[in-house]
C-alpha cells in the first residue's frame, strides 16, 4: 500500500482554497498520509497531522515546520550531513490554481520522476486557459458555449446577460454575471484584476447544471455520481469553498438513463484527451437537449471525494495505474556520425 | 552586463542536437558564458569552456564535472557545508525537444524564479504539439496546411504525396514523405517510434519555403533576415544538424517588399500569442500566393544566430526585456472569513 503525500498551497489566488481542500480530502482517506505545504514564496514544508488546521497556515506558524526539497524520486529533508528522503510514495495534489493546475508542479514532478495524481503537463496547460479548453472540447467533439476572448479595452460583442471570467483561473474568482451595461465596468475590473485576458460567454438563467468526476484506470472507468448542484445564480467563491468541504455524499441526479449515459460519454471523451493520471471533474450544462461542457476542473475541490460512494477504492486504483513516462535512450550515435561527416566539433 | 548560462541537453530525442547547438551558439557570442549540461538522466553539470566539445558528452566524461542543483534564483553547487550559487545571471536555453521545448524546463525556471531566454510554459506546450500549433495559428489568423491526426491503426484519408510527422517532435526526426502506398508502412513505423500520435499533411513538391527568426523586446521587433533555405526534398535530421552550425550569415531572400512584409507580419502575429521571452524561428511556405505557417521552432537550432546581422545586440536586448512573473499576494483573508462563517477548520 503506497503512502500518499497530500500536496497543497502554492503561489496562487487559490492558495487558501487549497488548504481547505487538503484538510477536507484528508478526512475522506483512512490511509496514513504525509502532508506537504507549498508556501506562497514556493518553499515546501512537511506538516504534522496535528497542524493540519487552516489557522496554522494563516498564522505563518508553518514556517517552523521542516523545509523540504525536490529531488529525484521524491521530497528530501536536510540532515546534518546531507539530505534524506521523507516517508511517502506518491503525491496527491490539491494545489488548485496557478502552480498546481497551470502545469508547473506537473513539470516538476515529471522532471524529478516523482509519481503523482494530477493532470500531466499538457493537460494542465490546456485546461488552465479557457481558450485552449474550447479547442480541447472541440477535438473531443463535446459542445461548449460560444465565447469571446477579451483584452482590456476590447468591445464585448455579446447580448446581455453574459458571464465574464478571467481567462486563466478557477473557483469562480473574478467571475461576474453582466446583466446590463451598468454591471459592465465592475465586471471588467474584476476579471482583469486576475488576468490580462478574460472570456465572455452567454449567461443562461436557470440552466440545468450537472457535475461528474472520475478517472480511468487501465481500461476501467471510475465515475462518480452525477450531481445536480443546488445553487443560487451561480456559485461564488465563498459558496464553493463551503460546498466542497461538506461531509454528506452527493445524491445521484434524477435523470433519464440515456441522459446520464450521454453525460458520462462526454466526460470520457474529454478525459481521454490527456487526463490519465488525474481525477477530474467536468461541469456540464444541458440546454435545448444539448450537453455542453462548461468547465474542466483538473484538480477539483477536495479531489471530489464527496461525489463517490467508494472514494478510497477509486483513489487507490488511480494511484496503482499512474501513467509512466517514456524513457528516451540517448546513444550519442548522431554526434559520432556527424563528427566523422563534418570532421570537426 | 548579465552573464548568460547556456543550457543544453535533456532527456530528449534531440539531446545530441542540443549539444551541437550550444557549441555553435557559443561561437556567436563574445560575452563570457557559463555552460550547464542537462544529462540524459536529468542531472545538471557545470561544464568548463575547454570541455565544450561533443566528444566530452558522448564519452560520458561530463560525469566528472561538478553537479549543479536548481534553487531559488539560479543553480547551486555543493560545498563542504551546504550549497552556493554559481556565477551566471540568466539562462539561455538551447535544450531542444522534450524537457527544453515541452514546457518542463520553463516550469522549473518559473517555479524557481530564474530568468531565462526561451518559450514560457504555455507557449512551450502549444508549440511542442503540432495539433495545438494549428489552433495557435488559427487564433493568430495565420494559415496552416490541412492535416489529419493519426493514431496507430487509423486510416489516413489524404492524397499522396503527404508528409507524416510524430505529433510532438522537432528537428525532422521521424518525418517521412509518403509518395505512394509502398512508402506507407515505413513512414508509419518511423513516426510511431517517437510518439503515440502522428500528423499527416499534404506534401507540396518544390514549395517555396522561408524562415524568419526574431523576438520582441518591449515594443521593438527584432527580426532576422528572411532565409530561403537551399535544400533537397526536405531537410532531414543530418542536414539540419549541419545546417545550423554553419558560420556564414544568412543572405536575405530575394522577395518583393510586400511579400517580405507579409511574412514579417505573420511572424509577429504568431509571436504575439505568448512567445515573449523567447527567440523563435517560424518556417513558412508560400503557395498560390498564400503565406502558410509550416512550423514554429520555439528554440531554433543554435538559437538562429546565423540569421541575424546583429545577433548579440538582439540577444542582449532580449535578456534585458524578459517578462516578469506576476507575484500573487496571499492574505489569508478568505480562511479567516470562512472560519468565522463556518465555525470550524
Amino acid at each position: 500500500m503506497l503512502k500518499p503525500i497530500i500536496l497543497f498551497g502554492g503561489q496562487s489566488y487559490e492558495h487558501e482554497i487549497s488548504i481547505v481542500s487538503a484538510i477536507s480530502l484528508h478526512k475522506a482517506i483512512s490511509a496514513q498520509c504525509a502532508f506537504v505545504f507549498l508556501s506562497p514564496d514556493r518553499r515546501f514544508y512537511l506538516i504534522d497531522l496535528i497542524d493540519m488546521k487552516a489557522e496554522h497556515f494563516a498564522s505563518g506558524r508553518y514556517k517552523k515546520n521542516r523545509e523540504l526539497f525536490l529531488a529525484r524520486g521524491g521530497f528530501e529533508r536536510k540532515t546534518l550531513f546531507g539530505r534524506t528522503p521523507i516517508d511517502g510514495d506518491v503525491i496527491v495534489s490539491v494545489a488548485h490554481g496557478a502552480d498546481g493546475e497551470d502545469g508547473k508542479l506537473a513539470a516538476l514532478f515529471e522532471f524529478h520522476s516523482i509519481p503523482y495524481v494530477g493532470p500531466r503537463l499538457e493537460a494542465s496547460v490546456l485546461s488552465f486557459n479557457k481558450r485552449w479548453t474550447k479547442f480541447l472540447a472541440q477535438v473531443s467533439e463535446v459542445k461548449t458555449l460560444p465565447y469571446q476572448i477579451v483584452k482590456r479595452g476590447d468591445a464585448i460583442n455579446m447580448a446581455y446577460p453574459f458571464i465574464l471570467k478571467p481567462l486563466r483561473l478557477g473557483s469562480s474568482i473574478g467571475v461576474c454575471v453582466v446583466k446590463n451595461e451598468a454591471d459592465l465596468s465592475y465586471a471588467i475590473d474584476m476579471a482583469f484584476e486576475f488576468d490580462d485576458e478574460a472570456i465572455a460567454e452567454p449567461f443562461i438563467a436557470n440552466v440545468r447544471e450537472y457535475n461528474l468526476a472520475g478517472c480511468r484506470t487501465g481500461d476501467v472507468w471510475r465515475l462518480s455520481a452525477i450531481e445536480q448542484p443546488q445553487k443560487k445564480e451561480f456559485l461564488d467563491f465563498d459558496q464553493k469553498y463551503l460546498d466542497f468541504t461538506r461531509d454528506e455524499k452527493v445524491k445521484e441526479a434524477n435523470l433519464p438513463s440515456e441522459t446520464a449515459e450521454a453525460l458520462r460519454e462526454a466526460f470520457r471523451k474529454i478525459y481521454s484527451r490527456g487526463f490519465d493520471g488525474a481525477l477530474i471533474r467536468c461541469d456540464f450544462f444541458i440546454t435545448n437537449g444539448e450537453i455542453i461542457l462548461n468547465e474542466i476542473n483538473p484538480i477539483p475541490g477536495s479531489l471530489a471525494n464527496y461525489m463517490f460512494s467508494d472514494y478510497e477504492t477509486t483513489l487507490n486504483a488511480l494511484i496503482d495505474a499512474l501513467p509512466r513516462q517514456k524513457r528516451i535512450a540517448v546513444t550519442y550515435n548522431y554526434i559520432r556520425s556527424i563528427k566523422s561527416a563534418k570532421g570537426k566539433l
